[in-house]
């Protein structure tokens, strides 16, 4: 129970990752830090919910996950610490852990109340620093979740954005643009399997466009769009040797539809 | 004593940092390295200077803090390490270090000249690697101070940006700004109370706009500007929900000014 | 031989490198991970070849080097892992490792092909994660090479860019252009002392300028271009102050030719 992950919109050219480092690395010494991603576009919960859902399995039982995408720091929302049943989440009750939290096994949700386990003076706009840092730390020295706060029933979900059926099509969109341009979309490798098991042809609509689906990037020419399943299960909008975020014209939103022949 | 912070300019595109990271690991495999920031503007030194001021104090006693935003290198500019009651500095001797050292007990301040402590070949452009890095992860492994070079009995100190006071107004500037866009002030929270401890009511003159002084961002409209001490504990200019740096086109060196009514 | 280093073109907005280590920390909790750069530019081979040769050495004996910069992420490319006398290298087999094993003793070279060091599920697109990762992970904890797979005679190199003579003359190219805009060439500072070792002067055209080779960047006035041999060892192009890329309008590929007089 040693390692703590950060996923954060604080981005890494101001001291604030650095400072919630030192924090955690005052209560405990030995912690493993590692760092899933800062470079959340500022206040985008979707995001910040889709990265840490993409990567916190990757991380073996009993890490920490510390999540802080806050729009609404200082505010009365609230704020809570998890236990599944191989890992701990900490950050703001506000959807941010929800996509990863429906995959897991929960156990317990507790709000974070005890201020015995914040940092000693509290500001009203860092609370990465003065309340999730030090509760995450506590947390991966052994602190039992229970004395973060009182028990609650639920916490705050995003609205799962599932792909629909209609008419022998499957009809998703676009809900991440990574840094190779690529646009990931909510059309789960099951949902295409589920929808047609024996089809070894399915094609991709993007605007006036029809792509094929194909298993990786290099299957088509160099600068040619594909559709592939990518590396978190989703089906994804690339293009070979180039960005199709920028020479599709996608955007986060964007209508994706399948359509299979069997 | 095995913590060793790095604030820099070198950036994280090229492979500098990384290259620090290599030395220190190979002189004390186990130092714990965390980065407060490389994202520092090249060469300003007074960016890099507040962004250490900001963090040093987050992290544990004992801690080696690195801070590197040397336009000078190369050139007969001086290196320096210093020991202070709770932690050691190790830099050039260009001012970096001197507002975190000014809220520090300073015990001892020597010069970098052993080069037993330095790799063997030295560069003339890239001390970050070939001098700094090396003497704080011997620092870390318990050399004393003493023995890296001659002390000296001071070190630059850059100005201090004092706020002023006029006529019952306080006057300051624009210190920073950060990734989200919120214009940090030299106006600190001491002097705010200091001014006026029984005042209720601050007002924010910046340009031809007056803002008023709330507690966190969300306490105004989504778009609307708002003045907040800030987690650095300094009067920061923000918008809910957006940057104030581009909305009210603010600036490093911008006059900012509190009125205020008992 | 516990701490892994990483050279990707994966950027850190995404959770791409974050589920690396992941990955890494689940096989091996006592691995330190090193990042060497994660912004190459997406699918530059010798951006990459470059970082990875100018930062390998800085590191302890039996680090393992991780790098990708993997455009052909699963087409038919072969991937490797490489045993020289110091390190290990594990990476795809396009050219990425060339440069730094070209300095090096090698010993082994062995194919990536024993899924019993893979992750269970391998993506087309990610194999960073699913099989660099891992195998790296398995190497930092002891695993010999020999049991990744098949022993190979040889591997992919980058072609060299060495600088030609030509009548007394040095030319060469620009080969990496760093954060600060200095234009790191392929002519090395053995290059220029074996052209004329008792040389004082020498000078550097590029385009219609001539610059003064200088043992620092201070040594011309600010704003002012020069040329040094820089912490790599290679001759770059430099304005104190300034962005000589920006400035000078270079660029990678671009010709640079020194003059000297005895």
């Amino acid at each position: 129970m040693r390692i703590i992950t950060l996923t954060t919109d604080f981005g890494l050219e101001d001291w604030f990752v650095g400072t919630m480092k030192g924090v955690i690395l005052s209560i405990n010494p030995s912690a493993t830090i590692a760092d899933i991603s800062h470079g959340i576009q500022a206040g985008d919960i979707r995001a910040g919910a889709f990265a840490l859902a993409a990567s916190y399995r990757l991380f073996p039982k009993g890490t920490v996950h510390l999540a802080v995408v806050d729009p609404g720091v200082g505010s009365k929302r609230k704020m809570i610490a998890v236990r599944t049943k191989n890992y701990f989440f900490v950050g703001p009750d506000n959807g941010l852990l929800s996509w990863a939290l429906a995959r897991e096994s929960v156990q317990a949700v507790h709000r974070l109340e005890n201020k015995r386990f914040f940092l000693p003076n509290v500001s009203t706009t860092f609370h990465g620093r003065d309340i999730f840092a030090p509760v995450a730390a506590h947390l991966s020295k052994g602190v039992p979740i229970g004395k973060l706060g009182p028990p609650v029933s639920n916490y705050k979900a995003l609205p799962p954005r599932e792909p629909t059926r209609r008419g022998g099509q499957i009809v998703g969109e676009i809900i991440y643009i990574d840094r190779f341009g690529n646009a990931i979309t909510n059309i789960g490798h099951a949902c295409l399997s589920q929808e047609c098991s024996t089809c070894r042809q399915f094609k991709v609509v993007i605007g006036n466009r029809i792509l094929p689906l194909a298993d990786f990037y290099e299957a088509v020419p160099k600068g040619k769009p594909v559709a592939v399943v990518g590396s978190t299960g989703h089906l994804e909008i690339a293009i070979n040797g180039g960005s199709a975020a920028e020479r599709l014209a996608l955007e986060v939103g964007g209508v994706v539809t399948i359509l299979h022949e069997s």
